[in-house]
């Protein structure tokens, strides 16, 4: 990346991106009569906001285009282009936006395709010279359907989301998802190959855009990933939700990022840690993202995860009650004032527990339907409502059933407005008109009943995390800077990673280097037996049979000696004081670069289950002790370390502690690709390291180095950018 | 229950079932005017069939009922009917079957709620002496589309599905679901409360209904658990898949099955091990039974679970990508004789790795989908294909682009059948014309990504457990039987357990049980140090402090036992030689007793871990050898034993011998609820039990005792029925 670093993000303020939004006037370069063409797509969409700003069309060869005169050049324009679309041939970009720069043009969108368009920095750094910004190129256009801007080739429904997309099938997709749903679109960027404007310029644009009430994303690179995720927690704590969808590099993934637009994703487990430390709610497929997008649109915060169901039979009631519980949200029993006064308005055979089913008495009276969810929702021991299965059905019976039902709808609505939590509702007629009325009175609905619960898990989990849409808590995201750079760690062994670990603070089990059978004993006659002898020299010593434990005496030692001479030839070779095993649990603490996300701390499961088991934590390091307790107690694994089934409590603040200075070392040692602590022992009184090791990052995986390479980490923009 | 068990399911057999399907005659006896009562609903439904054979409505107080004569009783209808459908007031239910057995009727469709309605035995004895069939009370009705039977208040689209159900609006939620993707019902019943049929006699009659192709059901309440998983495993080997939606005990759910039917439904985990054995699909809710039905009617069987992705826009290439990986299918790199004529017929832009990006290529030439399709499926290194997106929406363009899109959807089905591999469809356009070709041709069609990377996961599934549909491999799923109860096992300590389980065949570590420090000390000298020293009479030792490890001497031993008497007092003690856990792996084994399905082996990561990491695997006991292995290699810390990184590989036969005996006791003495080893030790050389408890089973767990009774076990149907 060639973009000048310091201050980018002030730079970016200055620069005028609104104009690719509420242009002057917009020219299209390479407006064709041809339908098939997209000169000619994008010219008609031009055309649709001909009455807001003039609107000039440049065709080399004609005279005249789509009912317009049209220009041949740009530099024959009767005033300076605001805006300037480009959709010719690959061939002629840079003379085009050379042209459109020197005609005097604010913002270019360049639609031109051609795997190689616009690649290298040379174009984008004259856009920038010239105080210009440029979308794209290879990208599908730029919408506002408030400024009756349209210069996409399809168009989208108008609504308050704004959309950030590097594909455009995927936009489309979200599209008619989102008409089904009745949401629309405020804007929609394309980014194509983010040759100048990049996602995390446009979602600081949208951040301040009035009409955007939510910015949804499909991005493959993110470029600078902590500027991108610190451009997003200034917009989620602006009250603006943002959901990703991102996609993860690995295996056929890769592959399809690679042939897609230039860009590589990044590793999935970093994107995770991005998401949580920016409050981004990150989504895998466009319905996820749609669904997610009409929970937050419509919805109050959630306070917690207690959540009543409410059906009119007891099939759906059971089956949303598993598919929530599945989903992490709790089903509490109702309180006994609830339960009573519901009992005496339901008939007989009704269920008054959790989930609440009807027995069929919203055949009787629809309403049972907004008076059960007012009390429901108004109980105060419940953080939502989760209506499933008939409800949207009984208009069917009749007009007067109908009417009934589109006025229960609105109550339902006003029940979550007036109690402040949040109802969802999973219908089996969605497309019919209660399903329209309860989105018109600001109630999500789903077409199934998993999606209506993991809608209500989703809310939960943002209360979990405090991103709650009040800000009550006044807590903001925070991504953490990356410390200045601190000298090469020399070395490449054990001995160099338990020196730089150790000299972080993190303690380490005494130990003697050895390179005979006699070294080795007087050394552990002076740690004390038993001892352990590790072989050095081999990255996994364990798994290559290099570490012989609890050794009780000379004669031992000396035939565990003798026999890793015989299999490994170690040059030299540890002598460690057996550690207490049996008081302790071990952990696996570790950090790795991303190559867009920069360092990334880990927590897990350690010994030989951290790679059996995957029971790890992220986030981005370098971490704060509450941060890294707080990764140690959501393992699967915490309770043997929060002291279940009568073991002692072991100590995970001392745990947390060696966490924090991994990842701060980590975080200054950019020459690493891996440094790992496994297993670190964590006893009753304390952690300590049994083992260390690094892997030095190839020079390759620093190429885009933006956040990776050392001078960029104390000089990019992200590391600048003022917190929100 | 006291339906008579000897040969139940031979006396089913016998059994006029089919004359729900298809009688002689029908009568409805409530038969009313009244638009809002289900007698106006169901005698309309069956007036539908007039035609087809002589169709009676009885209703005391009217001579006429919807234009035909109405009777006043069954006793003067001018013909003995066959199948009587009853929609009375509950406390004329008894009086109206007597009435319906008396007039000769086979048998009888009791729609008549309320909660207490047919409960107890008495009724359905009385039918069954009669030599009739009784369905619910309190269901829904039963239909037959291809017999004009249509006596259930709501139409559902004929189709090949057959379906039974203990609740009616799920029914109806299938029906819309099923009417969206093309597909339809052979047959419905509702069960209702099950007082005669049940489940297992419904899917035995529907297992030989030729137009039924595929069984679904939604169950509360399995009854006899291994009577229906037997009855399921048949069908499948006939053919037929089966489908069940199933929902688990416990919690929330549990609340709501309890007001539901009047049924309990069976744990999750035995469910599972049951669907699992029986060769059952099972779902969580209707559309994943729908999606399920899909799949299984439109594809071939699956071979395995290499597909490709096939998308025009490489962001729907990259997310189904994606989405795949994450439902467990690969996607392998192109062999690259394919990858080279797909590159010499794409346009450049396009990804000829996997996933295939036609990148635009299919605007030009919408035949270069099912072109491309069909060199994928035939190219013979995938098993499956995924096309994703846009291919649904070319028919937007015009015309002429809608008829190459509908023929393009024949040849994509063509090229799945000639390949004999499965092709699902993710289309942006579910509701368009070229979806309902695809469905026309046999290729399932789903509205998102995650549907369709599901649904061939699924197909997968079904190829790795041999659940093929062309039987290739002639392997039948068997549900084990029940050994004859063996003695009642004496005392309730450690001691009993370890003598059950060393009997049958268990090797336990050395052990001497001592009551005195001195015997401890003489023990330990037999043995042989180090040594353990374990409190007797605690349930969980480990957790009580009840365990001392690795006493190396007279000295320190003495010391535990002085320890252990003052903190826990145990009149006795176990001295045990201290087993090689550095050389292996702690494994839990145990097994319960399923309320439903009887006794239940589990497998799992045991010592500390167990209970945290949940890493278990269950099946229906007694198990086989090769079954326990399989259980054992597909535990999540399966790697630790197959001897993974540098280890040495453990011995898993011996672990899974383990598991057989154990899994044998359980089933020979149900007057245990829980038998359990953890941890059992596996080493290179073989397998040590280091514990063992059980928990007596309550008199009340046994209650409904079709299988879990001692005198049930050898006698009941299910374990005398023949095998399919």
């Amino acid at each position: 990346m060639t973009r000048p670093a310091p201050q980018a993000s002030a730079a970016t303020a200055a620069r005028p991106v609104e104009a690719l939004f509420n242009p002057a006037s917009v020219v299209v370069v390479g407006a064709s009569e041809d339908p098939r063409k997209w000169g000619n797509w994008v010219a008609r969409g031009a055309l649709r906001g001909e009455a807001r700003r003039p609107t000039y069309l440049v065709n080399r060869r004609r005279g005249q285009v789509l009912g317009r005169p049209a220009y041949p050049s740009l530099d024959q324009l009767p005033e300076a282009p605001d805006l300037v679309v480009i959709a010719v041939p690959a061939p002629a970009l840079e003379e085009t936006v050379d042209a459109a720069l020197a005609a005097g043009a604010r913002a270019i969108t360049a639609i031109t395709a051609g795997a190689e368009a616009g690649r290298g920095g040379a174009l984008a750094a004259r856009v920038r010279a010239a105080g210009a910004v440029l979308l794209g190129p290879n990208c599908l256009g730029v919408l506002d359907s408030g400024e009756q801007l349209e210069l996409v080739p399809n168009p989208l429904p108008p609504g308050s989301i704004g959309l950030i997309s590097q594909s455009g099938n995927l936009a489309l997709e979200l599209g008619l998802l989102a008409a089904q749903e009745g949401l629309g679109f405020s804007r929609f960027v394309s980014l194509g190959n983010q040759a100048d404007l990049d996602a995390t310029d446009l979602l600081d644009e949208f951040a301040g855009h009035d009409a955007t009430e939510l910015i949804a994303l499909y991005v493959e690179d993110f470029r600078d990933g902590r500027a991108f995720a610190r451009s997003a927690a200034r917009a989620v704590a602006a009250g603006k939700p943002v959901v990703a969808l991102a996609i993860e590099r690995g295996g056929a993934t890769t592959r399809a990022v690679r042939s897609h637009t230039g860009a590589l994703a990044s590793d999935g487990a970093a994107i995770e840690a991005a998401c949580r430390a920016a409050g981004i709610e990150r989504v895998h497929t466009p319905r996820q993202l749609l669904d997610a997008a009409q929970a937050l649109l419509r919805c109050p915060p959630s306070r917690g995860r207690r959540i009543a169901v409410l059906a009119d039979g007891g099939g759906h009631g059971s089956i949303a009650a598993a598919v929530a519980a599945e989903a992490g949200l709790e089903l509490p029993e109702l309180d006994p004032s609830t339960a009573g006064s519901l009992r005496s308005q339901l008939p007989s055979g009704a269920a008054v527990s959790n989930p609440v089913d009807l027995a069929g008495g919203a055949e009787r009276d629809v309403h049972t339907f907004d008076r059960i969810a007012l009390q429901l929702l108004g109980s105060g021991t419940i953080d939502g409502l989760l209506i499933t299965g008939y409800f949207g059905g009984y208009a069917e019976y009749s007009p007067a059933m109908q009417a009934q039902e589109l006025h229960a709808a609105a109550l339902i609505g006003d029940a979550a407005g007036a109690t402040g939590r949040p109802a969802v509702v999973h219908t089996m007629y969605p497309r019919g008109p209660a399903a329209a009325a309860l989105r018109e009175a600001g109630v999500p609905v789903y077409e199934s009943v998993e999606q209506a619960a993991k809608a209500l898990a989703r809310l939960a989990g943002r209360s979990d995390r405090g991103d709650r849409g009040d800000h009550s808590d006044g807590r903001a995201h925070e991504i953490p800077s990356l410390p200045a750079p601190e000298p090469l760690v020399a070395g490449d062994g054990y001995e160099s990673a338990r020196a730089l670990l150790a000299g972080a603070g993190i303690r380490f089990v005494p130990q003697r280097t050895v390179a005979s059978a006699r070294e080795a004993v007087a050394a552990a006659h002076e740690l004390g037996y038993p001892v352990a002898l590790k072989a050095l020299g081999l990255l996994h010593k364990s798994d290559a049979g290099g570490v012989v434990l609890a050794l009780a005496g000379d004669a031992e030692l000396q035939r565990a000696y003798a026999g890793l001479q015989r299999r490994l030839a170690p040059e030299r070779c540890s002598v460690e004081r057996m550690a207490p095993l049996p008081d302790g649990v071990e952990l696996l603490i570790g950090a790795r670069w991303d190559y867009r996300f920069g360092p990334v701390a880990l927590a897990g499961a350690g010994g030989v289950y951290a790679e059996v088991l995957r029971d790890t934590a992220v986030a981005l390091a370098p971490l704060s002790q509450p941060q890294a307790e707080a990764m140690l107690r959501g393992l699967r694994c915490a309770p043997l370390l929060i002291g279940a089934r009568g073991r002692p409590p072991l100590d995970i603040p001392a745990a947390a502690a060696a966490l924090v200075s991994l990842s701060r070392a980590a975080a200054a040692h950019p020459e690493l690709a891996e440094l790992e602590i496994n297993p670190l022992l964590v006893t009753p009184t304390g952690a300590l390291a049994l083992d260390a090791r690094f892997v030095r990052a190839k020079v390759n995986q620093q190429e885009p180095t933006e956040c990776s390479s050392p001078t960029a980490q104390s000089s990019s923009r992200s590391a600048s950018a003022p917190a929100a």
